[in-house]
């Protein structure tokens, strides 16, 4: 119909050029969290239908201590929205600096969202050379320059690269210095070795230009649901609100704000699958010739295909027609079309993408 | 928390200041369909619980479909959004006219969506003596004063003023001349008497000026769910595609629109409600001394306190204590501490408001 940016995930499309059940294709496209929907969120889900008829609390006061707690700050400082995608338009539509610097490949939609809030994007470019990882001291003199805001996506999409907690304080330090707001979306936190741990969220108060996002989409299998938030200072937080439309949030993930409390089991499981999974997935990959695979740091691998003559696309389709659906990377800025990204799922699963792969490369 | 505007339908709070449960409290504050939601619809939502862990569809073509075959339109008039509100948000930033009309007493979300978008907001003031009605040729004149934009609510919250087809046609043969846009909330419209009669969704071919606003939320009682759209030109609704974050629309909202081919009985049951009690409450209210009570044309009604000392906020404070919210209006454009709104609930529920209002007023 229109001229949308592609994403992964995508699958009902996919399903319908190809004559297909949405269920018949294995997703690689989309980076969610293999374990599925926890049950116990199920039930939650289901009980909150008997809530629809109320609006859901404007202000969100149980989701915002909810959310709180399982992020380790106070209620003050969070704002739940429709997606992590309405944060970031929020974030930057309420913030308004005049630029910001993003270093890419990274989600497109970042792109989108500064634009539309009118703010003049410049792309840093992250060197293939490097595997795609920040190079803090390049980013840090770029920000000597006249920068009013970063932002960062941690880990990275689709590039898989991590920054730890002690670059990203350096990046700050730079930053409250020289007035640069800093934004963290930390959409995979939660997908990576250490987990929260890796997450600079409970910094928000000792530096006041420090904002995360977070979403429940990726780690709790939950992409339908729209639940992201925003973490940062009390007084943009309350600023935010008053650039959202009142109850952007659906009463479903008002209700899922309840499964926070709940998923020591679920996250100790995801944990569990992480560490055998992705380095096993890994190791396979590496020996299938004619692909270079970027080691990757969370749930998702980005690869180049270093054969001559296939594209991205044309294996996109090829491995479509075997029931697979990979992410064609060719349209992420600094990328062409020699680059997929796929998601890391179960082993069986895993397996299958594999064996399909060597077929369509070798 | 913070100065958000006072909306009806906020329950939560309400039952946690006076240490109620939210089922202890009779809503009369959100003018939501008393039939509550739909079982086929419970059954359709509780069935989407198993496509959360899939993105909706980024272009929502089957929701589009199904939006337009309901409303009378073809798909590409339509685009679907996280609740009414946010396609009043993104409608008036895409369109961005310089000034908009607004009459009013209306709801408030208009002016803060306008100034969002840094549209200057001209309210129209409805003249109380007329019942609060629309004084076409008033608008009309006003129109021809360089203005490039009207938003009507028909019918009109929270005054339940009706504008008819006839006269909207009026307004937009003026409108197309002088090039002014013309939106109509339609938020309460299946809630008329003549119900989607009183819609003008299918003028947007013929008037390609004209942008209607319609949800779910009222006709079908599931504020919860978000689910709201806008029927207009299709160049506009493209545009507007590209000013709306990626998937602001919830799965369980794509999966309510399966109902839409399944409201027949529903919508009639709806009809034979309004139709007996409306004017059966309208005729009680009638009969109590000291308020004036405005006839209504869609399920709520605005009402005036007429004793010297009782304020609309004191009146909702003791009725919340019998466990009755109200609505007080107070704080709409150019009504003061005289004026509540209430719901038209079942005949039982509204027997028990009449009731409590003659002890509290007399």
């Amino acid at each position: 119909m229109m001229n949308l940016n592609e994403h992964g995930g995508n699958v009902h499309k996919v399903a319908e050029l190809y004559g297909k059940q949405v269920e018949e294709i294995i997703d690689f496209s989309s980076n969610i969290n293999p374990l599925g929907i926890s049950s116990i969120l199920k039930k939650m889900l289901i009980e909150s239908i008997e809530h629809l008829e109320y609006y859901p609390d404007p202000e969100y006061r149980k989701l915002r201590n909810q959310i709180a707690e399982y992020a380790g700050v106070c209620a003050k400082n969070i704002i739940p929205c429709n997606g992590a995608l309405e944060g970031i338009y929020v974030l930057l539509k309420t913030l308004k600096p005049s630029n910001i610097i993003i270093p890419a490949p990274c989600f497109s939609e970042y792109e989108k969202a500064a634009r539309n809030a009118g703010i003049v994007v410049n792309f840093l470019k992250l060197d293939e050379q490097d595997g795609f990882k920040l190079n803090t001291k390049l980013l840090i003199r770029e920000m000597q320059n006249g920068a009013k805001c970063v932002l960062l996506c941690n880990p990275n999409n689709p590039t898989s690269t991590i920054i730890s907690v002690e670059e990203i304080e350096e990046i700050l330090k730079v930053a409250i210095k020289n007035e640069i707001t800093v934004i963290v979306d930390e959409a995979f936190i939660e997908l990576t070795d250490k987990g929260a741990k890796n997450s600079v969220a409970c910094m928000v108060n000792k530096y006041q230009n420090l904002y995360i996002i977070r979403a429940f989409t990726k780690i709790f299998a939950v992409p339908g649901i729209r639940l992201g938030y925003v973490v940062g200072n009390s007084s943009i937080i309350e600023s935010m609100m008053l650039n959202v439309p009142c109850w952007s949030v659906n009463s479903f993930a008002v209700a899922a704000g309840g499964f926070l409390s709940n998923t020591c089991e679920y996250l100790s499981q995801t944990k569990s699958w992480l560490m055998s999974e992705k380095p096993r997935f890994y190791n396979r990959l590496m020996k299938i010739s004619k692909i270079k695979v970027f080691k990757p740091n969370t749930n998702f691998i980005l690869i180049k295909l270093l054969t001559r003559d296939l594209r991205a696309d044309t294996l996109k389709n090829n491995m479509v027609k075997k029931g697979i659906l990979i992410r064609d990377a060719s349209n992420f800025k600094f990328l062409n079309e020699k680059f997929i990204r796929i998601a890391i799922k179960d082993s069986y699963n895993n397996d299958i993408l594999i064996e399909a792969l060597k077929k369509e490369i070798t």
